[in-house]
């Protein structure tokens, strides 16, 4: 049986304390991490990146069948991912964390633990935040800072007609492995009270698609092989919310339009497998499913050659006159207009 | 009736476009504001503070008797507390908001315009954040980022032996507002469903307490005013948890002791009476009760009349030895040693 140690017993600072031990900055920017009224850092020669997101247990998560490690994981990744996606390289960490009566210490410990994994992995420091509680359920927002030379910033305004539209990674993988969890947790719930043996779930060969969901990779990689091979894309968005509507967002902002060839989509094979046995198109899945945290960018159709030759990226389409509109072109040479079908909190069911 | 229109309708893009819409940066800092993966600063001739608070529905605020635009004005001005209690401007801030159905767009209009009043006053630019949805209330996570020069950056840490030990404005108002406004909450409800008319809450007289909690003020103008009497404090905080919880912050940062006068904590003559009306002792108030968003600074003794002649500035005490403790000395004469009883949002109740 784990330990179970109330919040109450700590208080506020013990508890700030107890996460913020042994604080030591990987980062020559971080002056002063947390401890005092705000953080202290230092940029004086680059711009400074800054994004944040917010977590809700019930919309974001379901703690169900996320292990708190992976969801602190993810959690700061997909902050990390946000400052990859302008071309720059994260540097500090804020963590508020709002928890309710159910959380208890080791929960926060494990939550940590996560976030630092993925902070270590980049060499992120964790400055400060906020610690406090929530009527209901978990609550998560991260806000993440980063630095770019000035002239190395990339945003999604900058694609250009003619353009090639490139794609890290594969898609799709992270949305089936949703969709199975969701299966395993109707299953694991339509058995409780039920038989004395519940069934355990099988997920095997869809190891990939799970890991995929619980612990994405932002793909600072990529960042450092772009910049190693000379590229700099023109244009760039991580893919949290589907191919389809990310590059839409680019389109938009770079009042461009393009085409899309559904034949280039990379896909993983556990991807295409497992669309069919839910009974779902995989194309769709990769253009609508969100969280794959990828990232979609353009580059000159004169880095060709250059792009051709990176691991692990693959051109799919190229950036065509606004008036072209925005299409995707099947395998068997049809033509539609792409749509913002990607996953959206906001609307209704 | 308002107009209320359903989140939905908008859709998250729609909605992000509506509450950024006219966007036009206040400081040269601010490169590029929402619309992209991150916001880009830029700081290249100083210190960057970073601060981030989050604050629940049922825990932080309790929308029953908290207008939606006063939580906004509130939300970003105690953000912006933390940024001048480190002696620094605040530049920008991210907003990250998640809501519940039962908000409609016409709230978030009113949030908005809250959060942009407040920083209107200071010349914030709001850069960026996150909109979701809640499977509850409402959550707000604020991040705020400032600069000081780097010889000016002030923290809990530097307070030294014989320091002055200073306080702004006047302490426990927000306190008794909170008592007020949860009494009358109490009589409301009592009175739900009995005689047809209800009593309407009166707060004639208690109008000061009233503001005080719902509308409390970052005090940039105790920084400015320091600033041009050329008095740098040795150390600073915020008064958000209670006089009493923030000097033992300083003390216990600094490695100091303090003697703190009963007799000079500063007080509003509604404060006083309020708190004879509650049967609560108003010292205890003042020490205890939170959300007063005052400074609580030490100067060098040096600085004795420069700091006597500010104006809303009161000598409260002064820095000791360590091994002297945290004392307050009451208006008889007598000694206590200081307690954080500060408000605890993770201690059971």
């Amino acid at each position: 049986m784990a330990q179970r140690t109330e919040i109450s017993t700590l208080g506020e600072f013990g508890l700030i304390d107890r996460l913020t031990a042994g604080f030591t900055p990987h980062n020559a920017s971080t002056l002063r991490g947390p401890g005092d009224d705000c953080a202290v850092l230092s940029y004086p020669d680059s711009r400074v990146l800054v994004t944040t997101d917010m977590l809700m247990e019930g919309v974001h998560f379901d703690l169900v069948y996320t292990p708190l490690k992976h969801l602190g994981y993810k959690a700061a990744m997909v902050n990390l991912s946000d400052v990859f996606a302008m071309n720059g390289r994260p540097r500090q960490l804020l963590v508020s964390i709002a928890v309710g009566r159910r959380t208890c210490i080791e929960d926060l410990d494990e939550l940590y633990a996560g976030m630092r994994l993925a902070c270590d992995k980049y060499g992120v420091d964790i400055v400060g935040g906020d610690t406090t509680s929530s009527v209901t359920g978990l609550a998560l927002s991260i806000t993440c800072i980063g630095e770019a030379p000035a002239d190395e910033v990339v945003g999604r305004d900058g694609a250009k007609d003619t353009d090639l539209i490139c794609v890290s990674g594969n898609l799709g993988a992270a949305y089936m492995g949703l969709r199975i969890m969701e299966r395993e947790k109707m299953v694991f719930e339509s058995q409780r009270g039920g038989s004395e043996t519940l069934a355990q779930p099988d997920f095997a060969g869809k190891e990939y698609l799970i890991e995929r969901l619980l612990k994405p990779e932002a793909r600072g990689d990529i960042i450092s092989a772009l910049h190693e091979a000379g590229i700099r894309p023109t244009a760039m968005i991580d893919i949290s919310d589907g191919l389809s509507s990310e590059l839409m967002h680019i389109c938009r902002r770079s009042n461009v339009g393009c085409r899309l060839y559904e034949e280039h989509i990379p896909l993983d094979y556990q991807t295409a497998v497992a669309a069919e046995e839910f009974n779902l198109n995989v194309t769709t899945c990769a253009l609508n499913g969100g969280e794959d945290y990828e990232l979609l960018f353009t580059v000159p159709l004169t880095d060709h050659e250059r792009v051709s030759r990176l691991d692990d990226v693959r051109i799919v389409g190229h950036i065509t006159r606004p008036e072209l509109g925005s299409i995707l072109v099947t395998r068997d040479g049809q033509e539609f207009a792409l749509k913002a079908q990607g996953w959206n909190p906001l609307k209704e069911d």
